[in-house]
């Protein structure tokens, strides 16, 4: 496989960034195995660049959270899954930016948790980015105290066309992917989504340099994204809501609301992939998750909220997983060797 | 204005039907104040007869709750309100079909609210619809039991194409409308919703020879209807939720998940528009509806749930309400004069 | 049965309400058949007379709500009914107060739905209540905005002693009862309890003159009041969620968070009542409550939401309900004859 | 301190067990700096011993998750936070078990979120618990799949008697503490309560060798312990949640229905404590719990769900938390010296 291994980039325009999931072209191709080196915008399409740039005012409602994409993944048809693997995802820009955002986040009234209360103050925060030294520096707006944090760069919005003809916005997340928000996106880490459409559609974006486990104020450190993928299909695998494997744990994914019903939903799939993946029946399935999995907080403040249901690999006795996907991406040469493998 | 009345007519094939608000072409024009006598299809497709045909076995999913249209409105665009009225909702058949639907309804698990448990059984019921008495019979399956229940004929799905480029599944509802499937939306309302496109891109379907309050089954009463409305545009009045007004009623929806945040949207809407019609501060006004108001349920099954805020007009103390549009659009006549009117 | 007819009062000083359903002893007996006309303070335990008296100033927490009670019903016992019957409720003054509460409402963060927003303005109305024109009159704070509003006396606040050896603060409801707050508990129901103690324990209080359906600002036009009841036991019949019978509907309440589970308790337990009455089997009798029962809303602004599912017993084909025990009740002579029945 | 340590223990018989918090009298006095080790029994009082024991049929509902104690602090006064320091957990039976139970647990309906469908089996497993090699074995019932998952032993429930007079089920959670069941309190952390009465009257139990975080099934690895525990009175310290820190975190616990409110109101608290620990204001606070901090979740299926919202103490600059009453309990030796410190 590494034969032939095609490495290509590709990077939008702003007008290029799209804001469905679904409703529009294929902007290039992607072959199973090709690897793709991807430029994603931060969340706010780079118009808040310091603490003076207000998103309401910046930014044109609804179009935030832009993806990249959509491309075209030759093979992929209706009822196939599509793994999206992430050999890396590493910041293009030395500064990220969070914020209040009006009537947005889990500590704050929303457009639907609605009250009669004055919204929060709006308020931008910049943040350094350090990828030598792998930290963000949080520098507190009203007070002189600062602190450096870890550098966790991942992808918050990844997605594929949704079923029906529907186009939904890339800020909310359903079965098709979209606007997960959630921190084991992250490099050696593979995505598996359904694919609904011909082709399936991936487009991703919304790179975040790091995020607390639920992005509870709705913005985590926003920046843009240089992001290395690599695809394949998996024909005739149905997937009904999106999946997460890395080197050690399995996870599904919930998007709804209430937060129980996405930990329902992430739950219920976890117990269908373990009782396939072990013989066991789904009490038994059942049981094993509840003493040996994880129910995990992905955001608690997107349209749909996220919840991951995971348990680790070891536990389930060595089948093979996916047809073995996961290790097959994850031995895809990055970065290339030296003099070899450019398209 | 009746002078220049025009009454016409549309009937979509089965083809035609759309199951997105927004994605697509207008199927014909609609200028304020003509008469319009659409055909819309049951939300089955006219695919279940009988208590043979079971939904989940004759329908194609997602393909449900099929739409006519959509109408592009002639001087409809972003940022106005278009107000539907309901002249006439009457079934096109002498018969309605129910079901239970496997994973859909509020009294069992579902696809979010996901459980172990099987589903429930699948079944249909039949109900004759004898529009000369007025009443829909139920005939349980499993025993001799029958009773009349009224007539009361509605439209459960409309809407217009929503804001971003979206395309939403008629199952599911937000501020452009959708799936309400409210027992308020029948002849002599009319509906106030926002215009997020040039057109507006009105569409209908799912009518109900009657539904409960609530519709817990997640399935009414379904029939096809001949409908007769009429639209006109509020130019730069902008709605942020679905309205309804009635000869006695203001009505806001809340479309949202879980129940209480449809009736938080829904009452923050009706606090800001009895704080606009009768200039009392947020906090009056919010008393008010507190003492005087209702808080209703729409349905609790569809992805999103719908819950009202309805207040008395005669409370409101004879405020122009809307321009005075659902009076002016109450008194156009229906049926047609003998001999006059028709297109 | 009028015959030998005890009319009784009872009237608690200050010191002697009660703030927990369960955990206090009896105040007196009550045998069925007996009719007490008894008076309930109002939630705010008379401390607010006026728009000075901000009820976080003037009361203690979290002693609000108190009861009346509890009352010793004779022969009750754990696993029958109680039956409460209204004769009357009429307001024991000729004003009502009702308030803004911080973070207390459906329109505002609260203690769990807690966001970082300041609080609304802690605000108070007063309304005269003229119990001859039947009237409560809404006077806004902020303007000369004044409207009469139709007097619907109602209680708040009924329960017994909850199961487990629990007190249960009068401010929440469950299966024993509580502060249902939703507006059927007026003159000429019948409310259905389960008994979990030796003697129910019934206790009452938090009269409105008034509220609106949700009771959105938490707050409902408060005042106390004279309520004449009288009960009886239903030996061996258990009841697993208050119900309430009137002269035309049977209904079942849940009491839950978030909403839709308060929905989905209240419809289980028609669906099961429904299914007892007529034989229908299950699914039958959740389609019949789907096309002809009523998902009605109690409050959604207390710790535990209620939600009502209702049937109109004209559909259920003339089955004795309880035992005939509302119609019995509602015949009690009330008020009494003159000369006649006074204890 | 260590000069006069008192080492004393305490073991209730099953009448003993307790199943509220409040309305009981104290079984002992308990003085701060004393180390107390005290058995507690499993959720089911040991009624479960085997498979073929099926909880609903050897349980007495709803006498279920009983404590031990409550015991009297000396010094705890209403106002007054209690610290209770876990210095060792550990199963006092090489045995526990597990279960299905019906209408309990996440993936199933339950009384409140109440479907017509049939429930779940009820199946028991028993799991072998090796104290030497740390670890519980899974063993299927349906098939031969066993696996050995790590001993984590932690208490399910600890609390306090809660405000107001009321006497809350040891099976539900809120401000008092109860039923957490977080995996979080395990030996070497420090829980913070709110002290609401004379004494503060602590008690205890439900013991897990292990749970999956959410505890999806409704029971964990369920078993005896032997627990031992030394608590402090921090005097004048308000405490609005239950909080938990560790050697490296700061925990604030939401007890809640929907989930997200649990979220919520463990967000809002841990925003205050990390505003008053920095001196951040609340936006500062809240943009850097949203990167640094975590939410958590604690379990899906009891009453209350819980949701912790948790904080790095290092993140926070070396101020003195709690006036130093983590880092002072846990220096308490344990175990006792040889020789040493016995009553």
């Amino acid at each position: 496989m590494t034969e032939n291994l095609v490495y290509d980039t590709y990077q939008p325009t702003l007008n290029e960034l799209r804001y469905t999931f679904g409703g529009h072209e294929p902007v290039r191709g992607l072959k199973p195995g090709e690897v793709l080196t991807l430029y994603t915008e931060d969340c706010f399409g780079a118009a808040v660049h310091g603490i003076d740039d207000l998103p309401s005012k910046v930014c044109e409602m609804p179009y935030l959270n832009g993806v990249t994409g959509p491309f075209f993944v030759a093979g992929a048809e209706p009822g196939d899954t599509l793994a999206v693997h992430f050999l890396d995802i590493e910041p293009a820009r030395d500064w990220g930016v969070s914020a209040t955002f009006p009537h947005f986040g889990a500590l704050t009234s929303t457009h639907t948790t609605a009250t009669l209360q004055a919204p929060l103050e709006e308020r931008v925060w910049r943040y350094d980015i350090d990828t030598a030294a792998r930290i963000v520096r949080f520098q507190a707006r009203n007070s002189d105290f600062s602190i450096d944090l870890p550098l966790a760069p991942m992808q918050g919005t990844v997605g594929v066309a949704p079923a029906g003809g529907q186009a939904l916005s890339t800020i909310t997340s359903d079965v098709h992917g979209g606007n997960l928000d959630t921190p084991e996106i992250r490099a050696g880490v593979t995505l598996y989504l359904p694919v609904a459409v011909h082709g399936a559609l991936l487009a991703l974006g919304d790179g975040h340099a790091r995020q607390g486990r639920g992005e509870v104020s709705g913005v985590a450190v926003e920046t843009a994204m240089r992001t290395t993928i690599t695809v394949d299909v998996l024909k005739g695998v149905t997937t009904s809501t999106p999946r997460i494997e890395t080197d050690d744990m399995l996870m599904s994914i919930g998007c709804a609301r209430p937060l129980e019903d996405a930990a329902r939903t992430a739950g219920a799939d976890m117990v269908a992939w373990i009782a396939e993946l072990t013989g066991l029946d789904t009490l038994d399935a059942y049981q094993l998750i509840a003493q040996a999995g994880d129910t995990t907080v992905g955001n608690v403040v997107d349209p749909a909220y996220t919840m991951l249901a995971g348990m680790p690999k070891r536990l389930l006795g060595g089948t093979v997983i996916q047809q073995g996907v996961h290790d097959r991406l994850r031995s895809t040469p990055w970065p290339p060797a030296p003099g070899g493998g450019a398209s």
